[in-house]
Protein backbone atom coordinates (compact mmCIF):
# COMPACT_ATOMS: atom_id res chain seq x y z
CA UNK A 1 0.00 0.00 0.00
CA UNK A 2 3.17 2.40 0.66
CA UNK A 3 4.60 1.98 -2.95
CA UNK A 4 0.96 2.58 -4.17
CA UNK A 5 0.56 6.03 -2.57
CA UNK A 6 3.81 6.85 -3.60
CA UNK A 7 3.64 6.47 -7.12
CA UNK A 8 1.99 9.81 -7.77
CA UNK A 9 5.38 11.61 -6.65
CA UNK A 10 7.22 9.41 -8.89
CA UNK A 11 4.98 9.84 -11.71
CA UNK A 12 6.48 13.28 -11.67
CA UNK A 13 10.43 12.47 -12.17
CA UNK A 14 9.48 9.66 -14.58
CA UNK A 15 7.39 11.93 -16.84
CA UNK A 16 10.04 12.28 -19.55
CA UNK A 17 11.92 9.03 -19.60
CA UNK A 18 8.97 6.40 -18.76
CA UNK A 19 6.41 4.88 -20.29
CA UNK A 20 4.42 4.44 -17.13
CA UNK A 21 1.33 6.55 -17.27
CA UNK A 22 2.08 10.22 -16.29
CA UNK A 23 -1.37 11.07 -15.93
CA UNK A 24 -2.93 8.63 -12.76
CA UNK A 25 -2.85 9.20 -9.52
CA UNK A 26 -3.19 6.06 -7.22
CA UNK A 27 -5.01 6.74 -3.87
CA UNK A 28 -4.10 5.24 -0.73
CA UNK A 29 -3.59 5.55 2.61
CA UNK A 30 -2.01 8.85 2.76
CA UNK A 31 -4.46 12.15 3.78
CA UNK A 32 -6.90 13.01 1.23
CA UNK A 33 -4.94 16.15 0.37
CA UNK A 34 -1.99 14.30 -0.40
CA UNK A 35 -3.82 13.15 -3.63
CA UNK A 36 -5.81 16.63 -4.26
CA UNK A 37 -2.57 18.28 -4.88
CA UNK A 38 -0.82 15.60 -6.74
CA UNK A 39 -3.80 15.55 -9.10
CA UNK A 40 -3.43 19.71 -9.35
CA UNK A 41 -0.13 19.50 -10.15
CA UNK A 42 -0.60 17.12 -13.06
CA UNK A 43 -3.18 19.71 -14.25
CA UNK A 44 -1.35 22.51 -13.81
CA UNK A 45 1.40 20.48 -15.71
CA UNK A 46 -0.45 21.19 -18.68
CA UNK A 47 -2.30 17.82 -18.98
CA UNK A 48 -5.68 17.43 -20.05
CA UNK A 49 -6.92 14.20 -18.94
CA UNK A 50 -6.10 13.02 -15.16
CA UNK A 51 -7.30 9.36 -13.77
CA UNK A 52 -7.62 8.83 -10.27
CA UNK A 53 -7.55 5.33 -9.14
CA UNK A 54 -7.81 3.26 -6.03
CA UNK A 55 -9.11 -0.18 -4.90
CA UNK A 56 -10.58 -1.64 -1.68
CA UNK A 57 -11.42 0.56 0.68
CA UNK A 58 -9.76 3.90 -0.56
CA UNK A 59 -12.07 3.94 -3.11
CA UNK A 60 -14.19 6.01 -0.82
CA UNK A 61 -10.83 8.71 -0.80
CA UNK A 62 -10.74 8.66 -4.60
CA UNK A 63 -14.06 10.17 -4.73
CA UNK A 64 -13.16 12.58 -2.50
CA UNK A 65 -10.35 13.28 -4.40
CA UNK A 66 -12.45 13.92 -7.50
CA UNK A 67 -15.00 16.23 -5.63
CA UNK A 68 -12.72 18.17 -3.88
CA UNK A 69 -10.56 19.02 -6.96
CA UNK A 70 -13.73 19.76 -8.83
CA UNK A 71 -15.58 22.01 -6.37
CA UNK A 72 -12.96 23.58 -4.07
CA UNK A 73 -9.96 24.26 -6.75
CA UNK A 74 -10.14 23.52 -10.30
CA UNK A 75 -14.08 24.65 -11.14
CA UNK A 76 -13.03 23.80 -15.18
CA UNK A 77 -12.21 20.15 -14.48
CA UNK A 78 -15.10 17.47 -15.27
CA UNK A 79 -16.16 13.99 -14.93
CA UNK A 80 -15.09 12.14 -18.41
CA UNK A 81 -16.35 9.30 -16.82
CA UNK A 82 -16.04 6.55 -14.40
CA UNK A 83 -14.95 2.78 -14.39
CA UNK A 84 -15.37 0.19 -11.69
CA UNK A 85 -13.99 -3.20 -12.00
CA UNK A 86 -12.43 -6.47 -9.83
CA UNK A 87 -9.16 -7.62 -9.39
CA UNK A 88 -8.32 -10.68 -8.06
CA UNK A 89 -5.12 -10.30 -5.48
CA UNK A 90 -3.24 -12.62 -3.24
CA UNK A 91 -3.17 -12.12 0.46
CA UNK A 92 -0.71 -13.28 2.90
CA UNK A 93 -2.13 -16.71 3.29
CA UNK A 94 -2.02 -17.46 0.00
CA UNK A 95 -5.78 -17.02 -0.53
CA UNK A 96 -7.55 -15.05 -3.23
CA UNK A 97 -9.68 -12.22 -2.54
CA UNK A 98 -11.73 -9.90 -5.05
CA UNK A 99 -11.25 -6.29 -4.63
CA UNK A 100 -13.68 -3.51 -6.22
CA UNK A 101 -11.73 -1.00 -8.47
CA UNK A 102 -12.08 2.70 -9.62
CA UNK A 103 -11.02 5.10 -12.41
CA UNK A 104 -12.39 8.99 -12.01
CA UNK A 105 -12.03 10.08 -15.34
CA UNK A 106 -11.36 13.75 -14.61
CA UNK A 107 -10.84 16.20 -17.84
CA UNK A 108 -9.94 19.76 -18.38
CA UNK B 1 -26.89 5.21 9.45
CA UNK B 2 -29.20 2.13 11.15
CA UNK B 3 -31.83 3.95 9.16
CA UNK B 4 -30.59 4.16 5.67
CA UNK B 5 -29.27 0.61 5.86
CA UNK B 6 -33.01 -0.38 6.38
CA UNK B 7 -34.52 1.52 3.87
CA UNK B 8 -34.23 -1.31 0.87
CA UNK B 9 -36.22 -3.30 2.76
CA UNK B 10 -39.07 -0.88 3.57
CA UNK B 11 -39.26 -0.12 0.04
CA UNK B 12 -39.71 -3.54 -0.81
CA UNK B 13 -43.39 -2.72 1.09
CA UNK B 14 -44.05 0.21 0.07
CA UNK B 15 -43.29 -0.54 -3.78
CA UNK B 16 -47.41 -0.30 -4.40
CA UNK B 17 -48.57 2.48 -2.10
CA UNK B 18 -45.93 6.02 -1.66
CA UNK B 19 -44.02 7.60 -4.07
CA UNK B 20 -40.19 7.12 -2.42
CA UNK B 21 -38.29 5.80 -5.49
CA UNK B 22 -38.57 1.93 -5.02
CA UNK B 23 -35.37 1.01 -7.44
CA UNK B 24 -32.87 2.60 -4.73
CA UNK B 25 -31.08 0.64 -2.55
CA UNK B 26 -29.10 3.17 0.11
CA UNK B 27 -25.42 1.31 1.21
CA UNK B 28 -24.91 1.46 4.82
CA UNK B 29 -22.68 -0.62 7.07
CA UNK B 30 -24.98 -3.83 7.12
CA UNK B 31 -22.54 -6.47 5.32
CA UNK B 32 -22.13 -6.22 1.97
CA UNK B 33 -24.50 -9.13 0.69
CA UNK B 34 -27.34 -8.19 2.12
CA UNK B 35 -27.38 -4.93 -0.14
CA UNK B 36 -26.04 -7.60 -3.30
CA UNK B 37 -30.04 -9.62 -1.99
CA UNK B 38 -31.50 -6.25 -2.15
CA UNK B 39 -30.55 -5.24 -5.43
CA UNK B 40 -31.38 -8.76 -6.91
CA UNK B 41 -34.67 -8.79 -5.68
CA UNK B 42 -35.52 -5.75 -6.97
CA UNK B 43 -34.66 -6.74 -10.39
CA UNK B 44 -36.10 -10.41 -9.89
CA UNK B 45 -39.58 -7.88 -9.18
CA UNK B 46 -39.18 -6.69 -12.92
CA UNK B 47 -37.45 -3.27 -12.54
CA UNK B 48 -35.26 -2.59 -15.04
CA UNK B 49 -32.87 0.02 -13.65
CA UNK B 50 -31.84 0.17 -10.14
CA UNK B 51 -30.25 2.95 -8.29
CA UNK B 52 -27.06 1.72 -5.75
CA UNK B 53 -26.49 5.12 -3.55
CA UNK B 54 -23.89 5.43 -0.45
CA UNK B 55 -22.26 8.31 1.01
CA UNK B 56 -18.73 8.45 3.00
CA UNK B 57 -17.09 5.34 3.87
CA UNK B 58 -19.73 3.24 2.96
CA UNK B 59 -19.10 4.44 -1.51
CA UNK B 60 -16.55 1.32 -1.59
CA UNK B 61 -19.02 -0.88 -0.18
CA UNK B 62 -21.35 0.26 -2.70
CA UNK B 63 -19.04 -0.53 -5.55
CA UNK B 64 -18.75 -4.16 -4.28
CA UNK B 65 -22.47 -4.45 -4.41
CA UNK B 66 -22.37 -3.43 -7.94
CA UNK B 67 -19.72 -5.57 -8.97
CA UNK B 68 -20.48 -8.22 -6.69
CA UNK B 69 -24.21 -8.37 -8.61
CA UNK B 70 -22.97 -8.45 -12.51
CA UNK B 71 -20.14 -10.63 -11.87
CA UNK B 72 -21.21 -13.50 -9.69
CA UNK B 73 -25.16 -12.88 -9.96
CA UNK B 74 -26.68 -11.17 -12.65
CA UNK B 75 -24.56 -11.29 -15.98
CA UNK B 76 -26.80 -9.35 -17.81
CA UNK B 77 -27.02 -6.24 -15.74
CA UNK B 78 -24.45 -3.39 -17.21
CA UNK B 79 -23.83 -0.34 -15.51
CA UNK B 80 -25.55 2.52 -17.20
CA UNK B 81 -24.11 5.26 -15.36
CA UNK B 82 -21.61 6.21 -12.02
CA UNK B 83 -22.73 9.97 -10.87
CA UNK B 84 -20.83 11.32 -7.80
CA UNK B 85 -21.29 14.21 -5.50
CA UNK B 86 -20.87 16.57 -2.38
CA UNK B 87 -23.62 16.70 0.43
CA UNK B 88 -23.37 19.33 3.33
CA UNK B 89 -24.08 17.05 6.55
CA UNK B 90 -24.50 18.83 9.88
CA UNK B 91 -22.41 16.52 12.53
CA UNK B 92 -22.82 15.95 16.39
CA UNK B 93 -21.19 19.70 17.66
CA UNK B 94 -22.96 21.58 15.23
CA UNK B 95 -20.47 21.63 13.04
CA UNK B 96 -21.17 21.48 8.53
CA UNK B 97 -18.70 19.08 6.94
CA UNK B 98 -18.97 18.05 3.28
CA UNK B 99 -19.48 14.59 2.50
CA UNK B 100 -19.09 13.18 -0.94
CA UNK B 101 -22.04 10.61 -2.47
CA UNK B 102 -22.14 8.06 -5.42
CA UNK B 103 -24.84 6.76 -7.56
CA UNK B 104 -24.60 3.76 -9.56
CA UNK B 105 -27.21 3.13 -11.77
CA UNK B 106 -27.66 -0.85 -12.75
CA UNK B 107 -30.02 -1.63 -16.22
CA UNK B 108 -31.01 -5.07 -17.27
Amino acid sequence: MAKEAEKPKESKDAEKKSKIADNVVFVGRKPTMSYVLAVITQFSGGLKEVHIKARGRSISRAVDVSEIVRNRFLGDVKIKGIETGTEEMVVEDGNKINVSTIDVILVK
